[in-house]
């Protein structure tokens, strides 16, 4: 596969390799020269000092002089890092880094990494507002819940720009996205189905909301101490608003465990850790089962054993299984969409409209191919052109 | 002069157009290409979890990588912008982000505009601080004196990276390289000179302690209320030290305007605004008057009507006159040697050195040639050599 590479270095030592020769992933180049007195008399002093008089009377203008029309900030404060949990800014600033490199590459956005040492939502929002007008829309990253989702929702509130966490909304643009194309395969009518989502951190949180506003199906959501209903004690907002997805109607009006939920269960939802779902598990869903299982890098049910079990449709966050959950089929677009378009609140409902546009970029979904490849070069115009 | 454009345009109509042409000055460019899944799988997931996991382990090989290793933040809170005064972050961001292409066009490092909308010393120190694991250097502009100094004597006593204030200290290492060259054109010691620096704001005070610091003449500050002398009441910290370089010796021992402090001034230093020095005043200064004037865009006496006056060497800001103080001149190789030899610290003793340097590059100095062109390629390895 790294052909290029001795065969005998796995992904990771090639990663540390290519990253410590290159010394950084991004850099940043100038749109015109400074080689003669004039350039620099345009583009610095003397005549930048017009530039910035206009602006500074006319502050909404200052996307249309200044670079901000196509930047992005990718912001982390280090505290849930892809699997490896709370490593703080400097192990975030790798994946930041990567970030913005997707950025560029697939929709032509400049972003730049920002990594914070404070983790409160007070300080992180103060922070993030204070440097905000070098922006023009901020991309929040691995911040841990419950400080994730105050985080956004105060900064979508006091901000001008758009604001997403894409841990959150680009999981679950492109779960549900999965799941339209999915339930289709199978014949099912997402509304009339039952679904078990396991895990009820930022992304399983955010999943959950997103398909409920769809399709309001009944949703059992489970954390770490089982199914969160709305009789469990000191749920936090977040769970009070996940506890009424649980209709309690059908054959389990009351499921307390993750084995109660499952009877009968049409879809399970995976955004926890590697191995919890087995294949017994599997044998009490609903007919043509349908699999999430987004844990990585190993998810919460391996494919070949969910195949066996009688799966019917199984999607992963990995890129060597059919049906990649990957959050840089949305954020690209949805981006690219506000940016040009001068959106400075991403809605459930831009979301919505995203998740349909990456679903019937599949012509033909089958059940190895209910999403697209994030090589798809109609993702980013198509999604850019919903986002309005 | 602008030769490519109409003529008729002058260079804040260019500047304006040009702005709005490119939509920002700089942009973000990739090291490497994503477009192959080995690419994506080496600089995001799952192969950018091994660095992450080792720089957070390791946290002073952040640096070897990412791209902070040549990476500084331009901040300013927009409060002294240019001559323009206190025109905001907005208004900042232009001056902010050309700068950004002055940092790599003349030295090579990646630059990135951050402009805040806080003010205060406290919400500035805490932002910055907040945001510093993202960079491996911060370059302050454009906040206006007082703040500016607890800032950044707050910031270099608290964070590991290279931090400088450069109205203060570019400014302060181009005058002082001036300085050197122009008494040694006159025949005069620069210890035994008498001096007279009008503006006592960010570049004032830093260009009197630097040239304090190296050779210990009497130096007498002027602010808007008069000389700054230790029995007026209600000086600021900065203020106080300032008056102890006015050592109450010669003729006049006690001045107390600009007319009394100019009798027998061997230099003038003008940081202060245009017009403000007549050719009466230089008339009673010493044989020989130096006169460094670099209020922006017009200076505190133009060199036509100094000449006239029998100013021996006479500096300005400008680029369209003999001997510009730029501090374009200092700031690149600065921050070159700082991030490439892993000094935390910028002190007086490496701006006294960068001075020398600069100096030095002007092999017979004359009185039309005491600094040397911003465009000596020269200057960076030069400098850069010395921050160790």
């Amino acid at each position: 596969m790294f052909a290029v590479y001795n065969v005998n270095m796995n992904i990771q030592e090639i990663a540390l390799k290519k990253h410590k020769e290159l010394k950084g992933k991004i850099s940043i180049s100038l749109k015109d020269n400074l080689e003669s007195q004039e350039k620099l008399s345009i583009y610095y002093t003397p005549g930048v000092a017009a530039v910035s008089s206009y602006v500074a009377k006319h502050p909404n203008q200052t996307k249309n002089y200044t670079w901000i029309n196509n930047l992005v900030a990718v912001i982390s404060d280090g505290t849930a890092v892809l699997g490896l949990g709370n490593i703080g800014p400097y192990g975030a600033l790798p994946v930041m880094e990567g970030k913005c490199m997707l950025f560029k590459h697939f929709a032509g956005i400049d972003a730049i990494p920002i990594v914070l040492n404070v983790h409160s939502a007070d300080e992180i929002v103060a922070v993030i507002k204070a440097i905000s007008p070098s922006f023009g829309g901020i991309n929040l990253e691995d911040i841990a819940a419950p400080v994730c989702f105050e985080v956004e929702k105060r900064l979508k509130t006091e901000l001008k720009i758009p604001v997403m966490h894409d841990d959150q909304h680009g999981t679950a643009i492109v779960t549900l996205a999965g799941l339209i194309n999915a339930t289709k395969v199978v014949g099912k009518n997402l509304n009339n189905c039952k679904i078990v989502v396991i895990g009820a951190g930022a992304a399983g949180v955010a999943v959950s909301k997103l398909i409920y506003k769809y399709a309001k199906p009944q949703i059992i959501v489970i954390d770490s101490t089982g199914v969160i209903a709305i009789n469990r004690s000191n749920l936090t907002p977040e769970k009070r608003i996940l506890a009424s997805f649980n209709k309690l109607v059908g054959k389990n009006t009351d499921p307390k465990t993750l084995a109660d939920a499952l009877i009968d269960a049409d879809i399970v939802i995976g955004i926890s850790k590697a191995g919890i779902l087995t294949a017994k598990d599997i044998s009490v869903m609903a007919k043509d089962p349908i699999i999430f299982a987004m844990a990585n890098p190993t998810p919460e049910i391996l494919p070949e054993i969910a195949s066996q079990a009688g799966v019917a449709i199984m999607a992963t966050g990995r890129s060597d299984y059919p049906n990649q959950v990957n959050n840089a089929l949305a954020f690209p677009g949805i981006f690219r969409g506000a940016l040009d378009n001068g959106i400075n609140a991403i809605t459930d409902e831009h979301k919505i409209q995203a998740a349909i546009v990456i679903a019937e970029l599949v012509e033909k979904p089958t059940a190895d191919n209910i999403i697209p490849s994030v090589q798809d070069t109609r993702l980013v115009p198509s999604i850019a052109a919903v986002i309005r």
